[in-house]
């Protein structure tokens, strides 16, 4: 099996970058493992830690309309160069953590993604260079106020409300070519949204690329891929489960978002 | 005079927050001052250190179209609501060091900006709640690539350019209500943007408490309110200087971006 990088989080709060074992201990590393962290004699037990995010980006870089599916469904062409945004990373939450559903909006859909993890400060890189500096992979929410994208026409509201970016659980070195993104609500068998991801348009090589050559990209820095066809709402107390073949699966349940009192004028 | 707080590297690449004193010399803070950093005996004297951006931001939110001439200028309306997006954090220059003009476009803008600085962490604020969580006010240029930015749609590429967000030189505590925004480009007398900030259409603490219903500010964020009439283009060459009264001002030169030899493919 391949090696899984964590990020977790122990009962006294400190917070370590790690290597997740078969039974489920970790082995800490004593440095984030894109800045060269070594395995240490330390090693946590299962039920010690809570799993994190696995990687604190300075930020997350995304790209709209990725495949051609999911443009077509969005009423839309593929694009001639990849549609950058960005998400905050106040909206990063880990695998099994809520996702807050916000009283702004009566439309909150899922979109299931492959998310890079850079592993070197990258800035004007060919796809070439931008391949070797591409450190992992894992998988992302990019959860999204569908209401609130077409009403603002700039997207950051809509996609960067707190929890709007779960992550994890964890990153891979490698990816197998032809490997399925699936994503399946509540307990239904049939996913609603299934695709190869090489069948994105502009490939991670290509987008991480283009991305240096607008802005620099830092070491644990995280860009996402875009979604597949077969985007759909969700409602409180739903469940979100994202699979991509040869990671794992990210899960997170929605819940109203939970508000102070009186907290608007 | 009210206090200035910078952050400023040693020739060793020491930073440090601190407080400008009139002979330019810097008393150290031993934290971020809005995280209660105290002076210290420590002094830099001048000429030992560089001024850098006066914080260090998790997030950069901005807001388009926020003074009444401006939207009007865009052919465009005020917004109902604030309209909001991100600045990635790799886009901050300090003042004095140069805005990189990319070779993706052929029209590149100044918008001269009041900047906010997040002093607390911030979610699901009222407006009263919001301003109290201001700890400061700096000067931003929210460079544009107004080509691209028309192009794309989203403004993340248009906005998020390496060097695309001078910022400084140094925060105060307090602005005087009726202060002046003045850009001036080269050696022209005569502004280019002349407003005052208490025009614009969204005050401060109603953008810090609508920003805080999305996604929570943290200390050390940035939130740039905007920009008024005037905006206009730079080129390779040019120095923009943006001045608010009872701050300072921020000034920047124009060169053309250093690329490597073959960075595209």
């Amino acid at each position: 099996m391949a090696k899984r990088y964590v990020r977790v989080q122990t009962a006294k709060g400190q917070i370590y970058y790690g290597l997740l074992e078969l039974n489920r201990s970790v082995t800490v590393l004593d440095a984030p493992p894109w800045l060269q962290g070594q395995p240490t004699d330390s090693e946590l037990k299962p039920d010690t830690y809570q799993i994190l995010a696995p990687c604190a980006p300075s930020k997350v870089v995304a790209v709209g309309k990725n495949y051609a599916a999911h443009a077509s469904e969005m009423d839309s062409e593929v694009p001639t160069e990849p549609l950058l945004f960005l998400k905050p990373s106040t909206a990063i939450i880990p695998t099994d953590a809520p996702i807050w559903y916000p009283p702004q909006s009566q439309r909150v859909d899922y979109e299931g993604e492959l998310a890079l993890v850079i592993g070197e400060r990258c800035t004007d890189c060919t796809p070439a260079q931008a391949q070797a500096k591409i450190w992992g992979y894992t998988i992302a929410n990019d959860v999204t106020a569908r209401d609130l994208q077409k009403r603002d026409g700039q997207w950051t509201r809509a996609k960067g409300f707190d929890t709007f970016c779960p992550l994890g659980p964890w990153i891979v070195r490698e990816l197998s070519p032809g490997a399925q993104l699936q994503t399946f609500l509540n307990d239904d068998p049939q996913p609603v949204q299934s695709d190869q991801i090489d069948r994105m348009v502009f490939s991670p090589d290509r987008l991480v690329s283009y991305i240096s050559q607008v802005m620099t990209l830092l070491p644990g820095d995280v860009v996402l891929t875009g979604t597949p066809a077969g985007i759909g709402p969700m409602q409180v107390g739903d469940r979100v489960r994202i699979e991509i073949e040869g990671i794992g699966y990210l899960e997170n349940s929605v819940i109203a978002r939970p508000l102070p009192e009186k907290p608007y004028p």
